[in-house]
């Protein structure tokens, strides 16, 4: 690979060390470096939004998963959106607008293929982040093809103010069901009732969980979309119904654990219930985006769907905006505006 | 409801008060009465093979469970076989032969329409509690509807010398699969590969299981059939392949607990791979139990399936015997002979 030089500075976090517990700004190293210019199938673009996402804590662990871990010295990885600068691929053109696996950098030079065009006429630029993007089609397959609920069931899913459970909670009341989300403290459980439409909030920071879902799930719970893992897991399991669906498709309050995971001391409901409990990765569903993305954006045009973004200001916080998503801060969808 | 007299003494178990840990002979009331003669609908039985089963401890605990638990001072529910000695229910004549829930006793009286009558010409009478009854619909339904096994596919069974776990290798077998079954002692292990067909196994009390599961699985584990739970749960989710399917049939290391049951630690394989764990009863395969009935019978006829029974003498043994179930004493299906 030559390392042609351009005028763009590329201002990069590259991952310094694999962190223990909660990220710190040491576990990276910031780097200003001249960006490098495309080869054949491949385009320059400027990064414009980063997508701050839960998954990063994992990429940064060494170990099997469903994505190779990323490596030390290299940027950071994470979705984002930004404007073509210069193209050496067919299709593409400065100006246009792509999404894909930019990473934390003001300039990335990648391979063409592995980028998405974005219509950036339909809908405001950070919205393909979140409910065009990889929020919304997590909670969009995640619901409707894993937790299958049907009109009249109670849905209950976890992390309701954030990027995924907001959609998945709004997805759920267009399909006709009961929805209580947990959220923490009381401005988000205020948003997602008086402004998302939910039926219910659990303040799970000041309230009994337990004693509300009951409450608030009279008839039980029949699909659990979980996003945090840990004691509303388990307390979820209590209380559900005879083949109810648990989705699992994240655990942040275990993901800084230096301890081993608190595994599910109520998964034996799963036998009592014949539920199921089961794993989630929007990428399998690429084939199907185009289905998602289109049923998101008539749902956001009709008025029915609301989407949030977070946004901060400045890639050079970057290490201490990820900690908004551990500590909580966050309120809906946490996007770096480079 | 009359208590009229007849000429039968039946000796019962009753349950005295609910088990804290293992059961103990004092958990029960042994009583001896004169039997109750059958009334309209009903059937008088003479048992002789009582089926004891690890959801029995599940049965004697307080709370909400996929059935009422047994009341105290009830007599002990349990599956059993026997010969018909009077009826008032059409369709029931003395010498028909029935499986039903008759009880931890020597005679039952109850509705017709609660029992199934055999035809114990087919096979030995014990099989009807083995093979042909409940541990063979659980192994059938439990592997084939949810476990869902394809040829080629690697599948794990814990308890795999018991009397649901022995079945649901043999069948995997039938279906094409590569085998490793866990059992306890050098014995069983020999069993399951030597007599049964399993293609290894694995002795939990004195290997490694996570390193020999390593060994006996070299393409990971497709479908993992739990009987056990805790550890073993624990260390095959560590090693399941993208789409694994996890059967929860049991817990047998966490029915004696006194403390809260261990959850599965690495429940995260579950997101990681996009798997699934799933509990399963076999009543709700019951429309299907002549399906089942009819393939079992068909492989034992053909010599492909084999079936143990561990035949214990004395109604009277009955709490001791039990015990056998959880300290591993039992090699094939416990079955007490009355």
């Amino acid at each position: 690979m030559t390392d042609k030089m351009t005028d763009h500075q590329n201002r990069q976090f590259r991952l310094a060390h694999r962190p223990v517990g909660p990220v710190r700004r040491e576990d990276f190293t910031f780097r200003v470096d001249p960006a490098r210019a495309p080869e054949a199938g491949e385009i320059m673009v400027a990064v414009e939004y980063i997508s701050l996402d839960p998954a990063m804590r994992g990429w940064m662990n060494e170990g099997r998963s469903y994505i190779k871990p990323v490596g030390i010295g290299e940027v950071m990885r994470a979705g984002a959106l930004g404007t073509v600068v210069e193209s050496r691929a067919a299709g593409f053109s400065p100006g246009d607008v792509v999404t894909g696996a930019l990473g934390v950098q003001s300039v990335a030079t990648l391979a063409a293929k592995d980028c998405v065009k974005v219509d950036a006429g339909l809908a405001p630029k950070p919205l393909f982040l979140s409910a065009l993007g990889m929020p919304g089609m997590t909670a969009y397959f995640g619901l409707l093809a894993v937790g299958e609920p049907k009109p009249g069931e109670t849905v209950v899913v976890s992390a309701a103010a954030g990027a995924v459970g907001a959609l998945v909670g709004q997805i759920a009341k267009i399909k006709g069901c009961h929805v209580v989300g947990l959220a923490g403290g009381a401005a988000k459980c205020r948003y997602i009732v008086d402004e998302l439409g939910f039926d219910a909030a659990i303040d799970y920071k000041s309230e009994p969980v337990p004693a509300r879902l009951r409450e608030t799930c009279p008839k039980g719970i029949d699909v659990y979309f979980d996003n945090v893992g840990g004691q509303i897991l388990d307390d979820c399991l209590a209380q559900i119904n005879l083949r109810a669906r648990i989705v699992i498709c994240g655990a942040i309050s275990q993901y800084n654990n230096t301890t081993p995971v608190k595994g599910p001391s109520n998964y034996l409901a799963l036998l009592v219930n014949r539920a199921r409990m089961q794993g989630m990765i929007v990428f399998d569903y690429a084939e199907r985006y185009a289905e998602g993305a289109q049923a998101m954006a008539g749902w956001l045009a009709a008025g029915r769907l609301k989407s949030r973004e977070d946004i901060v200001d400045g890639l050079e916080t970057f290490p201490d905006t990820l900690q908004k998503l551990f500590t909580g801060e966050n309120f809906g969808k946490l996007i770096l505006k480079v």
